[in-house]
């Protein structure tokens, strides 16, 4: 599998990913147990995604601490850049369930944005009312996931353009379009907007700084294709007087249809969306989710499936089995054949819409909630 | 003179401008007497800058008269990009002139840009700070000249970001960077603020039509160097659902040292300030100002002057002299000899005086009227 080819942009996730190639392409750390015992130490837990290293890398996580246990609080920054066609899934809420997790746990402020205008400017079907309608609808998932309203502030790009646009400029003096060529791909046929947009992304992670007037730590869960954007804040900020952004970067939920590349909305065969019902999560997982498991219950019992390949098991794993006994178990019985890929596929639907049952009622309630969550 | 070479671009005059070659290379219309005579009719009488020629060329002037007569008003839109260690000069403030006359006598509302990123983001020493005092200034010299407040909307782009960023990204998606580059003849080194900046100073020419929901025509006055900006504008706007807007264009007004080029402030030798004193008048227009005549009286008495490259004389022409019958007799006056230099220079000298005396009680006055104009 090592010879395979992978790309991983902030537009494209293709092939299967090897993890430790990227840490050394992306010149990023390990998250290695040492590091974790240290976050332990003052959560009492870890959460799955630290624990099993769905959140696998890092950059200055260790200088975090420091200035932690220094008594300088960090902020947390992430965001989602909404569009026509693209609901909110699984995937897309690890990273937010992340800063759930190292809000409650820090006590730390969320910094959340909603680039509405970012895929306006990339894409030339989506309109500004396309964009503004799904930021609406991915409002809702994110509230729903339960932060602290007091502790989180959204900003949408257009609504908040008052506030940060003349932040964007200081950093935007700092990039040329060589930077911008190099780390993104462009070239001269790319419109100025979407030149500019790194500009605006970066502007949260100083922004808490410049309102408080001092200089804050800010650490930035993300899925590892982003880390892009933020490498250029990182070398950025610093020349306008704030602190590097820290980095904790997860891997991807694959798709249903296997371990390659990473799950998307835009195809229904890929990706469980936060909206979808019971009936629908039924028929997506018994479908599409990719199977570890042998070709008929007889060879299935003899010579037992792959949990290594197998999706369910992989999403029960990095997402909705938190107790490692009960996952070891199912590891064990899936891989000696005495648990059926229909028995595992059945474990994860209940889970899933368990969760799912959970959080669109919270999603409902939500609604009422949006303007609690802007920042004013 | 044909011959010699020249160049006009938003960021540099150069050599001595031949405007009929201009009109062809830029494709503007020449403003003739027809269309003089059009506009005479709603204004009864002629700005001197238009009766000679100052504003010279124009895109679309007819359009706004057409429009204007099936009652379809037109705004005004002109602005300055202030910065640090460039004072307001008598140049600035022609485009200004013009669009409070065409305020007075058609009723129209002027939009007034104060862009304070641009010239950070294009120059390296240039600090937000900078800009921002500077604007200040500015902004006094621009309500000095009586414009009516209820009719006049100043945007300053690091305060009405929230108002004009949603919109300028909506021009910046038309644009690419190739545009950019063969217009204004950047290249890969410069910086994403600079690159977007030409979709910030196209949004004055729409934004009263997004805030009334419909489309107004709009008239910009400009020297003719600043053309290239709203060039792209014109291309871009009725893509986006608004009209082309409508140009004005003036030449420049000479520097004291003679016709090439444009009046610059960044070099005291070139320009007259509005904040300059009687005595800083008397002595740069008696060391500076490039002379017609003679070398010596005798000489001068004999073949005359040359009113047609004395920059006395021109200011005279082209801004203090608005009498035809009183500039006609100066000007054979000079011709003949019986005018010395000297005596043109003093008329110069009180007329100027005279000007700036009402200009900075006014400019002073403007300090607690900051507020009124501000768009809100």
């Amino acid at each position: 599998m090592r010879g395979k080819s992978f790309e991983v942009t902030p537009y494209e996730v293709k092939g299967e990913v090897d993890y430790g190639k990227l840490i050394k392409k992306f010149g990023v750390s390990k998250l290695n147990d040492k590091l974790l015992r240290r976050i332990e130490r003052h959560t009492d837990d870890l959460h799955l995604f630290l624990r099993r290293k769905v959140f696998f890398a890092h950059r200055d996580l260790n200088w975090i601490l420091d200035e932690y246990e220094k008594g300088n609080k960090f902020f947390l920054y992430t965001g989602r850049a909404s569009t026509k066609g693209s609901k909110v899934h699984l995937g897309h809420l690890m990273p937010w369930i992340m800063c759930k997790w190292l809000q409650d746990k820090f006590g730390a402020e969320v910094w959340f944005q909603f680039p509405d205008e970012e895929k306006f400017l990339y894409k030339n079907e989506v309109t500004l009312e396309d964009t503004k309608k799904a930021t609406y609808e991915d409002m809702l998932d994110v509230i729903a996931l339960g932060f602290d309203s007091k502790k989180t502030h959204s900003l949408v790009d257009t609504k908040h353009a008052g506030l940060m646009f003349p932040q964007a400029i200081k950093v935007a003096k700092k990039i040329t379009f060589s930077t911008i060529k190099s780390s993104f791909g462009f070239n001269d046929t790319n419109n100025i907007g979407s030149i500019f947009y790194t500009a605006m992304q970066a502007v949260p992670a100083f922004l808490p700084s410049v309102l408080k007037k001092k200089k804050i730590p800010c650490l930035i869960p993300l899925g590892i294709d982003q880390d892009t954007h933020f490498r250029i804040s990182r070398d950025v900020l610093p020349k306008i007087g704030y602190y590097k952004p820290a980095i904790l970067h997860s891997v991807f939920l694959p798709p249903l249809t296997g371990v390659g590349g990473k799950m998307s909305s835009s195809d229904d065969s890929k990706a469980i969306l936060t909206t979808d019902s019971p009936a629908e999560v039924r028929k997506k997982i018994n479908k599409y989710a990719f199977s570890g498991g042998q070709h008929s219950v007889e060879e299935h019992r003899k010579k037992g499936g792959n949990p290594d390949v197998d999706v369910s098991f992989q999403y029960l794993k990095m997402f909705f089995e938190p107790d490692d006994e009960k996952l070891k178990k199912i590891y064990n019985d899936y891989k000696s054949g005495k648990m059926l890929t229909s028995e595992l596929k059945n474990i994860l639907i209940e889970k899933i819409n368990v969760f799912l049952n959970q959080h669109q009622k919270k999603r409902k309630l939500a609604e009422k909630r949006i303007d609690e969550f802007l920042y004013k």
